[in-house]
């Protein structure tokens, strides 16, 4: 740790020109994360260019084995494979990584952490600590304190997932085919299995050929058995990505071991970590991707009496939260800001 | 009915200028719809412009009480306003209408129609037929099949709606205001509540006070019992308008009185009319709103165990149609071709 002067941290960013690894600096910096040097890491492609941090230039070094020497914490979003291959090399070399890919998720050895539902969870790591999928994320915040209150045996939930959580080129398709749809000019999708313009699609992970499940919907299932450390909540889920830039939004069904009123969770919701209500029926004013961008909660509203199940034990809601935030960088960040790497370095 | 030398019907179209309106002469083109005279009505503001059909032009007449004389069949898709004003009139007349708004949808006395589930109610009709809602069509349509299988307890849907369904105004702002967006231009919404560039939002109908439920999901769970004569069928639904131009989605769950399998629910859909299996798991290719734009069926995709019902009594689907066809103009058609007026005119 040569150039660590002060007791701050030195944190990696790996991808740092993703569209997650952007928000890991602007997060960084709004919440003013102490850190004594930045390393920004990308591929040779990136290397020598600058990402800006806190009004200086940090020159993006390329990604190697050796690029961890000296880190006290590595960021990683720049897909599973980067992490599986790099996350190792990194613990190693005595950094603690949090990895927004789905790598090592599951990993029973690695904790899977929402800091507003297990961060005690944190202390259990072995060098590696995993950031939950984005829809995941944005259901479990607010579902959580419910489940506290009143277990949760069943849910269901669709979603309305943005360009965002397949990356920064998604987001670019999104916008250029869209233009090029109104310029009525032909687009030929290039990140996309299919055109985005004014369309929407099934997400973008492969299918499970014996239950038709596809993997976005397979992750939501089991990150949520595993954060609520639950095998038994049964879920329902149908993951489909629609022309919307940078935040997710979720359709959710719900169904308590008691009966449960909207009263009582607009109650709970009211105290919970991580959420705001925007639940205004007068005025037609609900959760919607363009408030939730930029913004750090998970938006609930529409909360309502499932009018499905008569015996009073279900509600429905619609949320909305910033995929590249809470479901990415903001989390990550959050969980960093809980290592004593953070106090101790 | 003095210009009326074939035994064809005079059919008028109210609101023909809509997008409706439009697909109505389309689907009459393309059906080879028999009339021998059409007229085409609309507000005063459109009188003494034309509509093509069949290769004529037609020239708009203002829509008045003295309208209707020598009518057959009326086909309305001007707003429940209109409808409520001008239908008994156009009765009064001779006409049989079919009634594209929700006017009329309840009414004990009008039947209410998807030639698919209910024709036979056709003949019960007072002089008015309801079409009904476009979410409950694209539901209902490949719902019913089931339900006469294995009858159908709970359903819970998460609509996709596009902006069609709110018109051709809507559809023009939600072009409109994404070239704004892509411009870096402001765009102050007219016709829809909120922005609709790369936004979503909970559907653009008044919300009941008490139960929080928008006009568009109450008139799901309502038409459904009403079309379906089964008034203890549970339904749940949430329905939000998504950056689509004209075709709508919609994500299925059903619950059965006795166990379903996939297989079980792919060969009804198979078989069922006026639907469009579209389930390529292989190729990550389900129902999408591009491919449903213009086409007749609704698309059924998807078809999956309920992974939240280990009973295994329920299936996860989701679907896709258009909105202006078989949500709409397609639908009143089917209706009007079943009118004894047809031939006996």
């Amino acid at each position: 740790m040569e150039e660590n002067v002060s007791n701050d941290p030195v944190v990696a960013i790996v991808g740092v020109t993703g569209a997650v690894g952007a928000e890991f600096i602007a997060t960084m910096d709004k919440r003013g994360f102490r850190i004594s040097k930045l390393k920004a890491l990308a591929s040779a492609r990136s290397a020598g260019k600058t990402v800006s941090f806190r009004g200086q230039n940090v020159v993006i070094e390329e990604l190697t084995e050796r690029a961890f020497e000296g880190v006290d914490i590595a960021l990683f979003s720049a897909g599973g494979g980067i992490s599986k291959q790099y996350a190792p090399i990194a613990v190693k070399a005595g950094a603690v990584v949090v990895d927004n890919s789905s790598a090592f998720r599951m990993d029973p050895n690695v904790p899977l952490v929402i800091p507003e539902i297990n961060a005690k969870r944190i202390r259990d790591h072995k060098g590696i600590i995993a950031n939950p999928n984005c829809a995941a994320i944005t259901a479990l915040v607010p579902l959580w304190p419910i489940h506290q209150n009143n277990r949760i045996k069943r849910v269901i939930i669709s979603t309305y997932q943005a360009a965002s959580g397949a990356g920064a080129a998604a987001m670019d398709e999104l916008v250029e085919s869209t233009r090029a749809n109104l310029n009525g000019q032909v687009y030929t999708p290039k990140v996309m299995p299919h055109p985005y313009a004014f369309n929407l699609f099934n997400h973008n992970t492969a299918i499970d050929p014996e239950t038709g499940y596809n993997d976005e919907e397979t992750k939501v299932i089991n990150e949520t058995r595993k954060i609520f450390e639950d095998e038994t909540i049964a879920i329902g889920v149908t993951c489909v990505r629609v022309p919307v830039l940078r935040a997710h939004c979720e359709a959710i069904t719900f169904e308590c071991e008691k009966p449960i009123t909207e009263d009582q969770v607009r109650a709970i919701m009211a105290q919970a970590p991580g959420v705001k209500i925007v639940d205004d029926r007068a005025k037609n004013y609900f959760p919607m991707p363009i408030d939730a961008s930029g913004q750090d909660d998970v938006l609930v509203g529409r909360i309502r009496k499932d009018l499905s199940d008569p015996s009073g034990h279900s509600i429905s809601m619609f949320v909305s939260a910033d995929q590249l935030l809470k479901g990415a960088a903001l989390n990550a960040v959050q969980i960093a800001e809980l290592l004593p790497q953070r106090v101790m370095a």
